[in-house]
C-alpha cells in the first residue's frame, strides 16, 4: 500500500493511493498514519478496508509528511562508501548514528528554508525506514518484521552547523524544514528488494546525485537491528539511512543551496519530492 | 507550581503537589502534563484551578516522568568546567548538543536497567529545562518566556557506547530507562534563581557528585536561545543542561554502575530521585 497524509499543514488527514493513482480518504479507518496504525494490526485494518468504498479526494491537495507524530528521527551517517570518500571520511566500521529534530519534518513538496545567515545548506537523497512495531534488540533476521514501510527523506544539512560548530552533527541536521518525508509511505510488501532501488537528486534540473540502495555499507536489516541495541524503537520512529555520492559538500569547489533553487529527488517505487529553497523568514 | 504525573507506567494522570505535599488530581483541568498544558495559557488554567477542590490522591502512587509526550530530548555536553576537566576534554567555546532517544524516558524512581553486556554505565545529575512555548531564534533576554519549568534529569550514559562505538554520542545516551525525569516539573515562578541551585548524587549512599548550577559554562538562558537557532523548540521538548564533576568516567580508576546499586540524587527546590540499577532483562 501507498499511505499518505494530505491537506493543510497541521491538519493532515490519512489517505491511501488507489490503483488509479488517486487519493482515497482513510479517516474512517484510522485517525492518522502514525503510532498504532503503523503496526501489523493497523496495517491489516487498512488493507482490509475496501478502497473502492473509501471517499475519493478531489483536487490536488498538499501532501504532508507521510508519517505523523514521529517519535525519534534517527539518521545514519556516511552509509555509502562513495559518499564517505567524497567527504574525505573513512568508511565506518559500524553505523554512525545521529538525530534530526522531529520539529524539522515537513511535507515532500514544502519549501525548504535556509537558516538565518546560512551559507552551507546541502541536499541528501535518502531511503527512510518507518518503524511499525516496538523493537529492542531485534535480530537482523527479524528486523523487517518491525518495519511498516519506506519513504524518501531529503536529509537537508547545514554543513557549517554540522561540522564547524562544535562536537556533534545534530546542529546542522534538524533546522526548520530540514526533513521532507514522503510523498508516500510504501509498505514493505510492495518493495520487492529494498537493497536494489535506484535513487537520484537534481538541483535546478541538473543531476547531482545518482545512486542505488545496493551500495549501502550497512543494509536496512543491519541498521534496524543495530539501532535497536542502543534504544527502544517505537511505532512512528523514522530512520533515514544515509546518502549516495553527489552532495554539495563533496564538490570541488563545494556547492551549496541558495534561495530560488529547486530540488527534485526520487527513489524507485517511492515516488518523487520537489522543494523550492527559500530565504530565512 | 509543582506538577507531576502519577500512576502506573503508560497510564499516568496529571497532578499537582499541594501546600501539604500531597498529590491533587488535575485530570479535570488538563489531559496530561504535556504539549499545550505547558504553555502560558495551560499553566494559567492550572494555576486558576482551586487546588483545595481538586481530588486528593490517596496512598503513595508511582511518579511517572513529570513531562508526557516529550518531543525532542536534547542534552548539553560538558557544560560544567570541572566536569570537562575530569573527562579530559577542552572547555567548549559553544554548547555541545546531542540527543537522547525519547523512548529512554522513565519515572524518577523507576529502575535503571544496564544495557545487554554493558560494563560502562554511568550517572549524571542534571538540571533539565522543560519547554512550554514554540520557539525559534529566541533571544537570551526572552529565553525564559518559552520555558515552562525545570526538573531533575539523571542523564544516564553508557560510556563505551558513547565514546568507543563510532562518531556520535547518542548511542550511549538513549538506552532504555536512561532518562529519569522528575519527580516534579517546577514552574519557573517557583525558582528564584535557577543559576544558584545546589545539586548532588549518591551511589549506595556515597556522595559522588556535588555541584551547583552557578558553575555552568552556558547558563539556562544562553542554552535555550542557542538551541533555538538550530531547531524549532516545541512545547514538551526537554533540554538537559550538563552535569557537574563526579561521574564514574572521571574517577581514577573509572567506576561504573552494577546491578544492585542504588542512585539517589537531588537538586535544590526540584526534589529527589532514587533508582535501583538492575541487570538487563
Amino acid at each position: 500500500m501507498k499511505l499518505v497524509r494530505y491537506g493543510a499543514k497541521g491538519k493532515e488527514k490519512p489517505g491511501l493511493i488507489d490503483p488509479d493513482g488517486k487519493i482515497r480518504d482513510l479517516s474512517s479507518v484510522v485517525a492518522d498514519i502514525s503510532g498504532d496504525a503503523l503496526g501489523k494490526k493497523g496495517l491489516a485494518k487498512i488493507a482490509k478496508a475496501n478502497w473502492e468504498k473509501l471517499p475519493l479526494v478531489k483536487g490536488k491537495p498538499r501532501y504532508g509528511a507521510c508519517v505523523g507524530d514521529v517519535g525519534n528521527f534517527i539518521a545514519v551517517g556516511l552509509n555509502y562508501a562513495d559518499h564517505a570518500a567524497e567527504t574525505g571520511a573513512a568508511i565506518p566500521t559500524e553505523p554512525i548514528l545521529f538525530n534530526k529534530a522531529r520539529s524539522c519534518i515537513v511535507g515532500p513538496n514544502d519549501d525548504v528554508m535556509l537558516p538565518k545567515k546560512s551559507v552551507k545548506t546541502d541536499w541528501e537523497i535518502e531511503l527512510a525506514i518507518v518503524i511499525g512495531e516496538r523493537a529492542r534488540y531485534v535480530s537482523k533476521k527479524d528486523a523487517l518484521s518491525v518495519v511498516a514501510g519506506f519513504c524518501i527523506c531529503n536529509d537537508v544539512s547545514e554543513r557549517e552547523y554540522q561540522i564547524e560548530r562544535g562536537g556533534q552533527w545534530m546542529k546542522g541536521k534538524g533546522c526548520e524544514t530540514f526533513g521532507p518525508l514522503g510523498p508516500w509511505l510504501v509498505t514493505t510488501d510492495e518493495i520487492k528488494d529494498v537493497q536494489n532501488l535506484g535513487m537520484w537528486l537534481d538541483v535546478n534540473g541538473e543531476r547531482m546525485q545518482t545512486g542505488s540502495t545496493k551500495t549501502m555499507i550497512f543494509d536496512v536489516k543491519t541498521i534496524v537491528s543495530y539501532v535497536s541495541e542502543f534504544m527502544v524503537l517505537e511505532p512512528g520512529d523514522v530512520i533515514t539511512t544515509g546518502t549516495p555520492p553527489g552532495v554539495g559538500l563533496g564538490m570541488k569547489p563545494p556547492k551549496f543551496l541558495k534561495a530560488g533553487d529547486v530540488m527534485t529527488l526520487g527513489i524507485e517505487g517511492l515516488g518523487e519530492q520537489k522543494q523550492k529553497v527559500i530565504a530565512w523568514q
